[in-house]
């Protein structure tokens, strides 16, 4: 049966850009090319093309945002309780873009791509790739639907990153913005768990410094090991003490076992599914432009760096969230606040902590229905 | 110089019981025999034996508390500030002894030790260890010195672990217990950290099953992994942007760098000059002890699991402790109450995180000093 709020069968687009020798110029002042993007789109763009919402996805996502792939699809996209008829991002009114990130490994060029230079992976010859060049391959994309100016940016935790990124840097092309449970610069707590997964997968022998992929192995301890630790970062000691609490896991007894606690064995299974749908490499440069992300350091202060948009914002944080907590939410509310930008800010009521925001939730869910709204484009 | 506030020179000794046949039996059932403790005392034993102190170590601890072990020594022990002439465990007054977990790497009988039915070293044929075997051994060596009654048992974290063991274990023979930034059974965001750390060393090839000390080789890199992970629940956010903030470190561009933030270079520091003094398979035992130890559950309630203490208590909190936090320590303290058990109870301000115990600190220092005072034996 039909679901009737679901935009039901999608399909991953491809835009490739850049082609040598007009390569796409990257922050760092390297240059990449050809740049291809699998992005998907949802709802129909209107005549005067003001209807478009780019939805900008987290460390771990792509560009299936919403609905299946096929009908034996068991499992929609990432954000599918968001995103379709009747829903916050209601694909009747809104045309939905979605985009894997450049450097991402789902389709969009990244360390797994193939080097037209050497016929193999990049592998760790990718550029180092920033938060900026992620936003401004998506304008590349947003350029060729045809889109002068995006009527919302909306993601959660990198997702945001984008979305503050895109207010900043385009000014003039994008309405409102809706960064969620995220930050203008990670914290340094965030940046060190980051820095112990980048240990744990650079750390295993079969990463062969970066050329796995060409040596037929694959990093998968470390990777397990580094997305273990990420995902009790992604949790509140609240949700899971409800979860698992101290409950114990039949074990034979073994002394290495790290699953007599079922805790360990659902993050033993988080790390073990991860492995056989993310890239080793692509989650060190994914991870390395998140920490280095910084408004204030590129413009002296973040009510600089906010001093140019012109857009409406909807900032918002969950209780529970101790990785991209409430300080780093209000931080960027009060930049914006001290140069009397348009801003609404909710700290939401969760104990799902950073996570949250991937799950349905009614206050976030008429937050956005009634922030986009008030929109003009 | 000699500094009058110090012990000075001092020396480990070391002290074996239950010789084979007759061996020392563990909580699980099992058995362990022979069974050395590595142990230091200082200051004088009085002659009725009623002045002596016992300190509890935590994870990576040792027997040497305090002093130096020879005029070249550099670092004095561990809790040094804490003990020696006019300190709060003031060596003129008390005697105090502190020794090595069993299952331990420092002089204690543990993984490393060797098997006398094999002649190689036990690895992952040592039998589990708990909470409960590391203060039954600590009491053999308690009776091999002579004394009935100790005037206080102190430690934070596992040690704190271990003191609140031997309120409920040896009501008769404590009369005062100092449980610091500790916990009667550690919440489930603490066992899921421990898991990851766990994850990260059994994950490692050179582990070979546990057997890579017969094997000439060490899992470092996984035992470096969990060093770096337990460190970062060890420090504050406070703390660590205090001390590194978002500082870079000038690295050579390497995308495989972990080391591109100052606080990344300390990390990988502490995991590396921590695998030269801890061993592996010793990390997943004791580990497991901690983790494992769980009044509530052995007792069917906390309330009931100090039913019969006879001690005093001083409990302690840090405020910025997020690993073992107030919260557990309060349910300590609420079980206590209801008991109603002699307890005093205070959360110190401090922004040094769980590493707070092992940090000077006048607060800690003048409640310890004066609680000692308070106590009859």
């Amino acid at each position: 049966m039909q679901d009737k709020h679901s935009v039901g069968l999608v399909k991953t687009e491809y835009y490739t850009f850049a082609d040598p020798p007009e390569k796409f110029r990257l922050e760092n002042g390297g240059k990449l090319g050809p740049v291809t993007l699998a992005y998907e789109t949802y709802g129909r763009l209107n005549r005067n093309k003001s209807n478009a919402i780019l939805i900008t996805h987290a460390l771990s996502g792509d560009a299936h945002v919403a609905g299946i792939h096929s009908a034996e699809d068991k499992k929609p996209g990432w954000w599918d309780f968001m995103i379709g008829p009747g829903k916050p991002f209601d694909t009747k009114k809104y045309f939905i873009i979605c985009s894997n990130v450049i450097g991402g490994c789902k389709g969009s060029t990244g360390p797994t791509s193939v080097n037209p230079e050497t016929g193999n992976p990049y592998n760790l010859d990718f550029p180092e790739i920033s938060i900026g060049d992620m936003v401004n391959a998506q304008c590349h994309l947003i350029d060729h639907l045809g889109i002068g100016r995006l009527l919302a940016v909306a993601g959660g935790s990198m997702g945001g990153q984008q979305a503050l990124q895109w207010a900043v840097a385009y000014p003039d092309r994008v309405a409102g913005v809706i960064p969620i449970a995220t930050t203008a610069r990670l914290n340094v707590q965030g940046i060190a768990f980051d820095v112990v997964g980048r240990q744990a997968i650079t750390g295993d022998p079969k990463w062969k410094n970066g050329d796995y992929l060409n040596r037929g192995t694959i990093p998968s301890d470390g990777l397990a090991v580094a997305r273990m630790l990420a995902h009790i970062t992604y949790l509140s000691e609240d949700s899971m003490r409800k979860k698992f609490g101290r409950k114990r896991q039949e074990t034979n007894g073994e002394a290495d076992s790290v699953a007599d606690f079922e805790v360990g064995s659902y993050l033993r299974y988080q790390g073990e599914s991860f492995i056989r749908r993310f890239d080793a490499n692509t989650y060190l440069y994914i991870t390395k432009a998140i920490d280095h992300f910084d408004l204030t350091e590129e413009y002296g202060s973040l009510e600089a760096a906010f001093g140019l948009t012109k857009s409406k914002f909807l900032v918002m944080s969950f209780t529970s969230d101790w990785l991209f907590n409430t300080a780093q939410s209000k931080e960027i509310v009060q930049a914006l606040n001290v140069g009397h930008k348009d801003v609404s800010f909710c700290e939401i009521t969760s104990s799902y902590g950073h996570d949250a925001f991937l799950l349905p939730n009614p206050v976030m869910e008429r937050l956005i229905t009634g922030f986009l709204r008030t929109l003009r484009n």
